[in-house]
């Protein structure tokens, strides 16, 4: 009857997504101090930083810093993300600590990649072909697919599915030509768009469509259908979440109006406790660290969760 | 194959839910202005203020200022709370703007009857029982049953659905005593416990014994899950629905720690907008007066919703 997963597998972003879009300045020891804090929870997988101009991206100035400064845990998995060549190679400086994969980076939406990636979709699969070329000469393997504005766009309002798989080709079809195999598609609902009906439907749609690839599904709570949409997900068997601790990258202040915060990692994980889905994450550690991060930004992050607690606490008291 | 609803009723308790827990003061023209602007959206029923004592909630003591106030609109339901003899001749003094009508409050939970209604059930069955046979002589009809903590408890932990089934039985023998006919049946997720799990079992359960009774849930949004629960309602047929604009009655503030916020009026319209389902309300009105309880309140309220927008809006610029 259920898709159910047994266990899943969440990729904590919180700190690459929260640092970039937080007024700050954040200290660098304390952005080291979150990535250690994470990794003390039992996540498994975590986006330390982002190597992207600090003219462009201030908050993400002390890169280096904080990847040279963390103290790796065995069994996670720490990641960044980059945008270029100058990304990748600093990324590369650090491939002891780091997990450097490569990704094709594509938006279901043309209005979206000319107004966010500065090219049309033809001009953005150039550019992956040629990112894609350049990871593989730097020893890099490519592996995954993400899909941008795959639930919906500002700019260009619904996203019929038909779009969805045809970005998907065209990132197949970019990983074919350079002789890489993709093992793994990530799904991005970029603006908010996602309902669980559209979840249903473009992941019910790909997953028909390539039954070998691993989904992740990448949420934002923009408008509060956030956890929803991950349990629409949850019930067609998706077992990979891109989640932020507390919800960071969103912000109930009016400076970030329309911030469009994460899921959060600690809302995830509740729901998959009370359904018996195991996520290898210790939600009341988890909760911890998340206070942590509103005492590092040093304003109240989006995440319910964070203020109700684990349910667990209120059993154990209540035995 | 879908149990979705057409079309769901939505009973706005912002006002009442939202002032008796605000710091305030919030002065009495602009809870009439929130009543009204809430009458002006579509919504049909709107619960306006609670008649208890002031010394317990001085955020209520201008009750009676605020129902003589607001401007009555044809199509809209005006309701009122009450918990006593004393509440109930409040709200029959107005009883050519309010529609008067009772329920019997039960709880399924023994600890929190204790704890929070100062009684245990057996107790508070007999207060219900007297409270039955007020209404009646006041000619007040008696028409619903009200079960709190129906989905767990922070005192008691898990709530077995058996439990709930045995209080919705003690809620029928109390009518069948009085010889009234009880016609709807709220199941409250009064601390947060709620899971899309557990409202498919209760929801299921309730629906299968008593197909007559039409269901409201009334949902808190203590642990992020809230509109996740309201999807899993919808999807088992529930079309009716307690909620507040904004998410007032919960704050995203030291201050509020752990308020219990219902789940957002706006959210609740977006993701049946979504869907296909009519609620007969006018989102991006909502969202307006959303913003006026913002302002009211003199803090960002939790809704994700209120920053996000509607889709709609965007829909027609990218058209």
């Amino acid at each position: 009857m259920s898709d159910l997963p047994a266990r899943i597998d969440i990729n904590e972003e919180g700190p690459r997504e929260g640092f970039q879009i937080e007024p700050g300045p954040i200290r660098t020891e304390d952005k080291i101090a979150l990535v250690d804090g994470l990794a003390g929870t039992g996540i498994r997988h975590v986006q330390v930083c982002s190597f992207v101009s600090p003219k462009l991206v201030p908050g993400w100035a002390d890169a280096e810093a904080v990847v040279a400064g963390f103290t790796p845990r065995d069994g996670v998995e720490y990641t960044a993300l980059w945008f270029n060549e100058t990304g990748l190679n600093r990324a590369l400086a650090f491939r002891d600590k780091l997990k450097v994969t490569g990704s094709i980076a594509l938006a279901a939406s043309e209005k979206f990649s000319q107004k966010n990636l500065n090219r049309d979709r033809q001009g953005n699969n150039e550019a992956m072909r040629k990112q894609t070329a350049a990871h593989l000469a730097a020893g890099v393997p490519v592996t995954r697919i993400g899909v941008m504005a795959a639930f919906g766009c500002n700019f260009a309002g619904d996203i019929p599915v038909e779009l969805v798989v045809q970005t998907v080709e065209d990132g197949l079809g970019i990983a074919a030509e350079a002789g890489v195999t993709i093992e793994s598609l990530g799904l991005a609902d970029t603006m908010g768009w996602a309902t669980p009906a559209r979840i249903e439907r473009v992941v019910g749609t790909v997953r028909a469509r390539w039954p070998e690839l691993r989904l992740t599904l990448h949420l934002h709570d923009t408008r509060g259908l956030g956890i929803a949409n991950a349990h629409a997900g949850l019930r067609l068997g998706v077992a990979s979440f891109d989640t932020t601790v507390g919800g960071l990258g969103g912000c109930p202040f009016a400076a970030h109006k329309g911030a469009p915060g994460n899921i959060a990692t600690e809302e995830l994980v509740l729901l998959c406790e009370e359904m018996g889905i195991a996520t290898g994450i210790d939600l009341d550690a988890l909760l911890e660290v998340g206070h942590m991060a509103e005492r590092i930004v040093g304003h109240p992050l989006p995440s319910a969760a964070l203020r109700g607690g684990s349910l667990g606490s209120f059993r154990a008291r209540a035995a």
